[in-house]
């Protein structure tokens, strides 16, 4: 990870000859260093990926007419991209109920300097982390929820976000279920962490359920939140081994470092821009 | 593993004080010394779980006449016991279709002395492997299906097991569902090779249907085959990452590694006796 | 890990028949009901080693009386034993340099009640981590060390050591050696955590050596401190990939997941009386 | 894994800007269209990395004329590099003594059509598994070897390897050291396995040096073989767990599967023309 600022642009779009080849063309062309460069084809779908990252640093474009100057590539190949700048760096809000490992294995990667992003805010449905964000210097707010109160709390919370400038949602165990509402502010911004190896255990209390059916591992995925529960693109994934010997409480006290580690690299990636969300699907240049 | 004879002891039973003392006590009543010994207890069904294996050399008891030795001991602590001899190896059926890796995998194995069991049948329902089979001097018997001919075709490979005295099923990637009639002959005794991480992608194409929910690992399941297709006694599971770029014919391809190795270490458990079932659940005394 | 009180008994002696028997015999005379037992045996060493852990309820023997209840049946059989009892929890001192991700981990797992630990200091040789301890409410001396005042310091780290009660040091990122006066102080209650997986690149910057070799895969190892660096009994050892595409501060970054969590995992076998050392070898019951 | 014809470029070369873009803008003008391309770029040496693979058919280059019309772009940045075509399989010799598991390995991966290679001789210095490499139709040469006839032996074997038109060795537990002759004629074409995770445990034995020093993990790591034992650049590597109930028989039963997975996975990438070496490192494009 360098220090200086790099911009990034990531693009997908139909394949068809040349497509690196402009792209590089039109770094070159303003004397970019480029850094790192990755594609990906998709051949039964025809589809065309690309993460490329170079030095701000001797570009001979300002950083604000990058934007309007590649425009014209992206139309002509019907790309959809975005563009990024390393030293924009993601404003991230912390969502979480009462488990407190997440959220302190971010906040202490934050405070480590592992992290590069701003966390402005936590957020939570219950006041029990509290000193956990505080001792952080992280401010805390606390919406209660109640079927009555759901929609009301959840307009709160967007208009916090909103203020707050954030961009990036982590859901660090946070146990309500996210309205539509919310999800459709936030599309492919929202991380969640579920604590199977999507698509077995779905749903609430995965570990009893993996303990029921007897399974020789256990897992963790990271996924971006849709409408659909827990069937967002997928992130990052990672499992364990376990045994007859664990209970159901062995299992979510061994889930817990899944759950930390696949959370933390898939907010990694998305934050250094590395993600491409397609067909409920991520490219994840890595 | 030692070479000379070795007893063992499969217990299960409500657990209560004083279980270890006493089946240690009927062993070293005997002068038995004991290898290994291991034991687990399950507290929400209260139930007792132990493998004990012990040398027959210098054991005073006759091994025809342990059983019988035993019987008043697991009578009185309403036992289910089994009792085995590692010179009595088990006889394994390799039941396969077209795919040849899990098949030269175990035939390697059984060639190269890593595996104790015979191998006397590999059946199939294609002539497909059978020089595969024939090339380490294995007979090999097809017997093609159709809807029409499944009732009789698999009364004639019952016939056939019970002649070659097989007391061990291995579906190593055979593409047939089998009836309830083979299940019911081999309780517990018939292992299956799934392609997932097992409760995900039960079914057919399990690897199609692991691309098309974008994971980013895919396993397989080696399981006690019952009547419920993929849902029986899971033995032992292996996962490996995957990323965007791997096509459905990759994952086919890198799956076959955890095919073989999964299934022969299942197998492996199995013929050491180190495998109990109980509630669809699988003890394994690895 | 139940909540109620337990005893458990960590024995090693030269193998002969009926020590399980007479072991379990001990335990049942006096009504206790056995949680859990394992046994292990080294045949090359004619060695037998168990860890059996039973409930204090009901068990007859007072738990003052049980050390020297056991103590004939000890010498009987030329066992080296240790009793331990769950609700006599290890008292932990925390040793740490400037990096702080073992620490908070520790911490935070223990805040959690995932450790069941006493931790009444931190001790570093710098201030660095001051505030991060006393976030915590966890006291923090600092023992500034150099050459000339290493043996004083080091004398005044036992005595603090000492009037804390501590019993199990671990050195969760401390750069310094510790000196062999400390080490014979906690004979096998010093946890160390080695970034590689060793014996490979033992001593100074393990993951520029490991850049340097090209390795595809990083580690970590946690093991007890003996007199020689780096090469006390292995407690537990983990891994991940890398690759070219990996600076060393990448393999800096990403390998400090398997310091918290090998470290971690070693401490809660540790905690939990699960680990016997022989040989400059460790026997986990895990 | 397309069925049909592509060519592949392999290029190093002292970075600066505009490399991707003049290395695209050849294929481009000749109307090829990419498949894969990963660059990497080393900082602390200032070195490009670039795989680009593209489709034949349709490229207005006749095959034949690629490498000339290349070559002025890699004089003009002073690049190493190869160029590979899928259609012309590299031709392996398999080098083996008596251990049969790597060798059943590949040639049943061979037979099934999952290693696209030729294999036109299997050699070895003792008789053991010619019945192996036949029963897959394969010739098998032995070379006993002895201190007095190991030079005139192994000249033998490179007049027999020539003869083949063998490109790749790989040697499948083959125990004996080559000279620096054999060497010299396969620069960075000859693959060992060797049973450890390297740096750790050189030389022989490797799994009796892991259980002398009690790890919990044992290895295996494929590298390109050079004139330093076990010491040449690493291609690939992975681990096991074990534990202190392993002894080393077990450990060499178990790392056989590490072995297998190891090197038919280092020759995958090998033959696919996906690693690079460089600095006695490797660059996998994987």
């Amino acid at each position: 990870m360098s220090s200086s600022d790099t911009a990034t642009l990531l693009i997908h779009c139909p394949d068809q000859p040349g497509l690196v080849h402009a792209v590089t063309g039109f770094i070159f062309a303003h004397q970019g260093n480029i850094l790192d460069l990755e594609q990906h084809i998709d051949p039964p779908e025809n589809l065309f990926f690309m993460r490329v990252e170079w030095a701000v640093e001797n570009f001979t474009l300002a950083k604000d007419d990058i934007a309007a100057a590649f425009a014209p590539l992206g139309e002509k190949y019907r790309m959809g991209w975005t563009l990024h700048f390393s030293s924009e760096r993601k404003r991230v809000a912390l969502f979480v109920s009462k488990e407190s490992h997440c959220l302190y294995d971010l906040l202490s990667r934050h405070e480590a300097g592992e992290l590069p992003v701003e966390i402005p805010v936590v957020v939570s449905n219950h006041e029990h982390l509290r000193p956990a964000a505080e001792r952080f210097g992280i401010p805390f707010h606390c919406f209660p929820m109640s079927p009555a109160t759901k929609a009301v709390q959840e307009r709160a919370q967007i208009d916090l976000l909103r203020e707050h400038a954030v961009d990036t949602v982590v859901l660090a165990r946070y146990m309500q279920i996210l309205s539509e509402d919310l999800i459709r502010e936030f599309p492919n911004q929202i991380l969640n962490i579920h604590h199977s190896f999507l698509p077995a255990f779905v749903g609430a209390k995965p570990y009893h359920q993996a303990y029921e059916r007897g399974v020789k591992i256990i897992g963790a995925t990271s996924h971006y939140v849709t409408a659909a529960l827990d069937e967002g693109p997928i992130i990052h994934q990672d499992v364990m081994r376990v045994t007859h010997e664990d209970s159901v409480a062995d299992l979510v006290r061994l889930g817990k470092d899944l759950e930390k580690t696949v959370l933390s690299k898939a907010l990694w990636w998305h934050v250094r821009d590395k993600v491409l969300v397609y067909h409920n699907k991520t490219v994840v240049f890595s």
